[in-house]
């Protein structure tokens, strides 16, 4: 009774969901202790204390009316300039708050893009391996879906792919940096380069290409690496940012657009950021959320914990013998699967109770996604699994 | 450079922005306190302390990272399981937590509840006048809206025009209820008729006919009038709801969709919306708002105001002779233009400094919406402007 397309999203997101059911499964006959799961992106390190400092602030002190009311779609005012003077401040560029929409997170932030952008038929080019639902966020305005293949085995973008990718009909190359589910980072170099090629084909289309990023990793970045922010290097860029992992409060469902002031039709481009926010149903961004991120714009969460956990289970899993590029980003790890099917190595880690995604969900079969966003006592207890999981795939 | 479909978009929303923009001047040079803008159905009556007190234990007693965290893209199971003895109690439904989603207000509502229904070309029945976003929602997931004549001068619909509607393309009939613009509410009786229609239909054709209900003004209701429940008439029904209006928290987004238990192939059709949810890109309602109404889900904003409000001016707008139809529920009145070209009504208006807006937002020409959600003492004071613009249509 439900519609075709539904039908098919459902199908596809039902392997995630089993995985999950599993899990709950799994931990109820062994207990849960003895669950290593790292199958979700669900962000564990401290909510920052300026953060529920804000919060407590605003519902005492703010008129309640004012607080809780509509404002713009596009955002508070002062929520708007705060994120553009942190962006000032941080990057050189040159905001002001009439570019920047607040959203209902970045999920949302990159659908409001995408409604702003796509007529139908519209190709938005993804740099594989990305996020499974970039598909669904385009086929919702819809555009269509393109890949653009990883260098292996840097995971950097093969730059030739993505220029023989690009048609006529490429109105968006997507770029998450750094790389769910890789950690790479695109440097500048990367960046420069991808924004030649755009360049040289918006002027032999005669039309506009956009860049639009997917930045909710950008505080996470390890060994002091730098995330190029994108407004830099290309005029027509869409940057969408979520506070989920930074302030560690994915549940809120708060992010932000910054459109480049240099885009092309930037006026008519934000009317239409505003517009797609109302009518696509978000309507505006959550509102006592806008007042609490303007008033925690520098806040972070425990970066280092991350980190910890990175240097401990990228140790020992390359001392196990086990092939992945090392992460400068974001919290995953991506695995070389030591069997060819993924699925029999996701399986095989199961039976030691390691919990694991394969990358076919990333558009990368071969390989498989560890999320290692999860409290460091879970790893040190999970590295005697890894050391029989290893075992059973030594000699191969 | 956008999408030609977003350049529409935008071009309809202009009329609204543009009224904006002009009151905003209007204010600025004859002071705020003598423009009387009835053109914004922005609540501004009190948010429940309730509610506020719910807010601060939360974020004083919970764990933050529960707090802020991602759950079920249905929501917290505790808040939909409140939700669903909160119906129960009071409509004798039996609904249990797995039939409610929690959503991103009405509009985030409507919007999942579209994408899980409709494929290419199926068709959307609104009853006129309605709310023009309405086409958007169906648009936006390639639905095609059409218009169901209502009865003058009552408002209600015209039932043999609705059945005369159906096609085999028919997939949902939308039913606001209380109506934005009219204030109307559509009794039992019309409900049951509605309901008949569309069992007839579905066995007709063959496939499900949707009743989807968007009831944000469900307890602005006077006289004790009594909005019906859908679900209790019509098995494939799927209700959605806002608390901006009840709480007066339009801002924070925050909603839900009951689905009824009876639907056929429920379980699945949950899935879908649970799904929507999050490919559409709002993932999940905001997680802080999922506790704090669950925490306050029978607390009310002061809706005698607004019926103070009703009957000040409801009566000195018929005793001037306009001519409208009583509202029984949410908070406008819809006017029958005195002049045939409501657009010079609503230009009129604004000579007197009063902000109406159009029926031709509301796909019924002829007529002007007067949002009554204001001050009292600015009703009172706008009642001489009233009475001038009165005068200037006596005898016509």
């Amino acid at each position: 009774m439900i519609s075709k397309q539904m039908q098919q999203e459902i199908k596809g997101s039902s392997a995630i969901r089993a995985m999950f059911l599993e899990g709950k499964e799994l931990a109820g006959k062994v207990g849960a202790e003895n669950v290593y799961d790292f199958s979700l992106g669900n962000p564990m390190t401290p909510v920052p204390e300026e953060f529920t400092e804000a919060i407590l602030k605003a519902v005492q002190e703010e008129s309640s009316l004012g607080l809780h009311g509509y404002m713009d779609n596009a955002g508070y005012p002062e929520t708007r300039r705060a994120v553009a003077e942190d962006l000032n401040q941080r990057f050189g560029t040159d905001f002001t708050g009439e570019h920047i929409v607040m959203t209902v997170g970045a999920a949302g932030a990159l659908n409001v893009v995408f409604k702003t952008l796509l007529d139908p038929g519209d190709e938005v080019l993804a740099l594989a391996p990305y996020f499974g639902e970039y598909r669904s966020y385009a086929a919702n305005h819809q555009g269509i879906l393109r890949e653009v293949k990883p260098h292996l085995p840097t995971f950097q973008p093969d730059l030739a792919d993505l220029e023989g990718k690009i048609t006529e009909n490429t109105k968006v190359l997507l770029i998450n940096n750094p790389v769910n589910p890789t950690g790479v980072i695109y440097p500048e170099e990367t960046i420069k380069s991808m924004a030649a090629i755009l360049q040289r084909k918006q002027e032999e289309y005669g039309h506009g290409i956009y860049m639009v990023s997917d930045e909710p990793y950008r505080e996470l970045a390890y060994d002091g690496s730098q995330v190029p922010f994108l407004t830099k290097y290309y005029d027509n860029t869409f940057v969408t940012y979520s506070f989920s992992k930074s302030l560690s409060i994915p549940g809120e469902r708060i992010g932000y657009i910054a459109a480049c002031p240099r885009m092309e039709g930037c006026a008519e481009a934000l009317q239409g950021l505003s517009v797609a926010n109302r009518i696509l149903g978000f309507v505006n961004a959550p509102s006592l959320m806008q007042k609490a991120v303007a008033a925690s714009m520098g806040a972070r969460t425990d970066v280092a914990y991350y980190d910890r956990n990175r240097q401990l289970i990228y140790g020992k899993l390359t001392e196990l013998g086990f092939t992945c590029v090392k992460p400068q980003g974001a919290f995953y790890l991506f695995i070389k699967s030591p069997d060819p099917d993924e699925k029999s190595f996701v399986a095989a880690a199961k039976k030691h109770h390691i919990l694991l995604v394969g990358g076919s969900s990333f558009s990368c079969p071969g390989y498989v996604r560890l999320a290692y966003c999860v409290s460091y006592e879970m790893i040190e207890r999970s590295l005697p699994a890894f050391e029989k999981l290893a075992a059973e795939y030594q000699g191969q």
